[in-house]
């Protein structure tokens, strides 16, 4: 952390900021400019509570951070990717790039079977579908629930894919655990700390999806909620950032994935479907997702995209859907990947 | 609804796609021009779903909603502005503004009692106070819980004033309410739907902040949750939305307060603490709110910001807070409003 | 300047970095913590060139910027508010707050000349009308030119109103300053560096609006090109931002107001009008400017809104202006300020 | 153009509304729902002013535009692709993928002569380099001017690249242009609507950056007013939009490629040095486009990115910029594209 002195501030200000520092337990470090006054101060802090109550002296012009204040989830803690297994013989972040498909919704068990069998035929190891789902309006469907996580299990045990599915209530972990290989946290639900915590609680993997408007800090501190209760198997998963542009459904921020392989050691998925909120812009998102280094995608399906009950717009049928892993495989050859 | 078919969509598109409308139990309107063939729909429908559904056919161009999407929490379900009472005597959407203030944290009781002291002799009403505290790290403080609430009452009760604090999990909402006179939902938890529920089958008073990065429209749905559940007491609080300027915390919207209610007749109050992030840019930011015609104020004041736990760089000193009430008493005389 | 190391850098990327600021001429400052190393450089740095040739070195983590970059334009310069004269009589910054009114393109002089006598009777004492109208559609009406200029300067002088009108081409520099009292530079030419160095040559006020996208420190290096060529008479304007909320035409900064005033020591002004894109917004704007400490605004009137050329949907009719006139001077009396 | 009436409208209000659309020249097609009227308007409408002019009918909600605003520059003007010569045997849009690459800023010939050999070898085919420096601050370096573009076409000739440079003033188009084989317009400039009709009035090729906060629309609006100038020869780039992520210059937005392909005809860019800002980030990101469709890239590469005078962080040196080229090679056979 580096104290930022104003420039008219007096000596009994400056004093009195490298007190309450070394109250605190930290060493100072004053260096004086031609017109600025700088603290550089050491200790393992906790800069967030230690800008906020400094923050408040008069003589401080600003506050700089200098360390990244995630740790678990950060580059010094483990210089090699994580690889996460999400059940025997399949597992992300390694060389072969793990595709998740399937509904939006779980709507019936007939929807959903034919998904999935489709889905293993094409490729996909995890079958995603929704049985909570947040929706904007209360008038909405909310999905089928308990019977949703039921109809994922019976057709993930038949065909032996993985099973993905959201959980957004921290009372429900424990039933969605039940059911499901990988917790998913929506975006809406990112800084729902309480969430957070719990699934932090179990050691299944859990798919963390970047809020709307959160930075690469925040979605990372997020992440670190999860871990520090002692769930290492966090995937990071970027679907798509509100910007001024609403041609998109969001702006699919894909330069996430260098940046968060910099960052961080965890895996990283994309979302291409809410990500576009365009079904015919999912493949392009998709096949830049591979060129670009994902470790994953998830990618809705749908029998019939037109009676969907959400999302249908952002469904890819399923002959688009084998056709895009046909191409997503030649762009993974091309990155010495596997899908 | 309106449906907008694309340049080149055939007769067979056109026909599948008002046949399925129409299937859904709706009345079509089409309207050729030049170049473009239109579909009008008629009906009581939930938009969402229907774009959802729709958005799949291939000769679709867009789909545009005509209805707003919120009933309740909307201007055509009452024409005059809603006031709310909090407790007996003590209300808010009326002539009388508002004044919510308080720490940002309960620390511990003493801290507590002489804010609520000050405040009051200033002119506040209502105690704020976080005992649970949603924190970007897990590594931050994250508040005193059920002792925190303890302290609240207690001195609400002796002071006589209100208490507003936060709920954060949706198993907390009957405890958390055995305690407080008005729930508050923070900004990361406005689409947390499950406790958006939660707080809608008390009766309580509930102040809902707008997400960092929420539309009007994404707001006024988030009322409308807690509304659909049967609790009308919902009062909207503008807190700051993220943008790409980051000098200030948030950029607080003040001209959400004349919008918000052109659509809605829920009272308004604005944030200009965590708005701003900025204790010298609080009292400016306040003074705008009051004159375009904000229902209250809820301020960050703490007998010693430089030792706060949190937020004392945005938090007001007493003296600050007494002299920013005496501006703002002639700025709400000038709109013909009291403090 | 701060230079953070990265956790990994070796001495040699040290040495080198600390070489080749010696070499650059300035002094080095390290210091090293638990983690990282650190640099401080002190010296009467350009930082931007500096940021830029550091950047690439493969050991560096991260650049701090620690001085502001405006010099001319910052408070250090400057600790007294700017007042600048418009002409004999009429200034801006000082205690009296400015006015400027009328439509947003001028169309013919009859709509000029009954502009701007009503909005002269009603208080204001600046005429407004664009001649260059830069247009989002090749298609639409782009002004009268020089026979726009010329209505306004005749009318101007026939009402002994001063004249604002945009310049939006540096060959047009010396046309428009043949008729106007302020040069008005557009938000879409915040940064048309050339335009500002033009108009940077004349001695005559510049009203320089805020870009859509800008931060508070680009406009102010924007003040600082047309203030470094000699021109001090700048006046900033901010009239909007964009944001992921589209409701509104522009998301209006009105805490711009303070944050300006804390860094910079030239007048502010607000346009209510492009900044919220309703009429029935402008005047719930217009008072929380006046409010929150602007020193003037800048407001669109028009005859007969319906049948304007441009911007008639956020154009006030002389009666709606009167009798916003007559609300902010209350307002203006409330903080010490005079309409 | 739909017009939707508010609920409260009175038959007055909607008699006045569609009296005067059909004044305008337009057929009215109303059509009333349970809740809301709705008038469809049908014509040749230029529908940016006729929404400004109906905008402040009281009796309006809101304007809904149906037809796109761009015409030369859409799908509709042309179904195939548009190839564009840039000299003989060389052009942009068809299966060969271009790059352009160079230094930020041209420093002095040596410089550019070295750099212009290796990225030949490597496989570009366009030199880029500034000579016009826009420059957020007035004291950095502002470029070598017209000895600048000199030095380009020298080394142009010499090695056989074509060149490409920013004009950043409507004065200077003649000068440039009798250097340059393709003229470039910077983001900043998007909307300098005098510089597009300028370089439109020629009929050399024009790379037209996206603006920081530009929508898709006002993109291929600005493409709109070259092109109806006469000069069809347009290239679209995009370059990183504004967002409140700033761990990267810009948030990049490569999703931008499909939807540029869809609704124009015109070839598509992208930028990957200033749309990350980072080096070590220039390489995913060029991936990832070429990946999605990008008929072409603009990377900044610099002998020594350490001694640059501007934008070193994010220029390539030598031997990155050719391995580079050899990974996105791979990747363009992988979507049938060349390199």
């Amino acid at each position: 952390m580096i104290i930022v002195m104003r420039d008219d501030a007096t000596q009994e200000e400056i004093k009195q900021v490298m007190s309450r520092v070394e109250e605190l337990g930290f060493t100072t470090h004053p260096s004086r400019g031609a017109k600025k006054m700088i603290i550089g101060i050491i200790g393992d802090l906790n800069r967030e509570e230690l800008i906020e109550s400094l923050g408040a002296y008069p003589g401080i012009d600003k506050l700089v951070p200098i360390l990244d204040p995630y740790k678990l989830a950060g580059r010094t803690f483990s210089e090699d990717p994580t690889v996460i297994e999400i059940k025997e013989g399949l597992s992300i972040g390694d060389k072969k790039i793990m595709i998740m498909a399937g509904p939006c919704a779980v709507e019936n068990e007939e929807q959903v079977r034919v998904t999935a069998e489709k889905i293993k035929e094409y490729g996909a190891t995890v079958l995603r579908g929704g049985a909570f789902k947040p929706r904007t309006s209360p008038y909405s469907f909310q999905g089928l629930e308990e019977e949703g996580l039921k109809i994922l299990r019976r057709v993930g045990n038949e065909t032996g894919l993985a099973v993905i599915t959201e959980v957004v209530d921290p009372r429900d972990v424990e039933l969605v655990g039940n059911y499901t290989d990988i917790f998913q946290i929506g975006a809406r639900n990112m800084q729902n700390f309480f969430l957070l915590k719990e699934v932090g609680k179990t050691r299944k993997p859990v798919l963390l999806k970047r809020g709307l408007s959160a930075t690469y800090n925040e979605f990372l501190m997020a992440a670190e909620y999860i871990m520090s209760e002692g769930n290492y198997n966090v995937i990071l998963c970027e679907r798509g950032i509100r910007t001024f542009e609403n041609y998109t459904r969001n702006t699919l921020d894909l330069v996430s994935i260098p940046v968060l392989k910099k960052l961080s050691h965890l895996p990283v998925v994309i979302d291409p479907s809410h990500g576009t909120g365009h079904w015919d812009l999912v493949a392009p998102a998709a096949k830049g997702a591979i060129a670009m280094g994902a470790d994953g995608l998830i990618i809705e399906v749908h029998p019939e995209p037109t009676k969907a009950m959400s999302d249908g717009q952002q469904s890819l049928k399923f002959e688009k859907f084998a056709s895009l892993v046909e191409e997503l495989k030649k762009i993974a050859a091309a990155v010495d990947r596997e899908l």
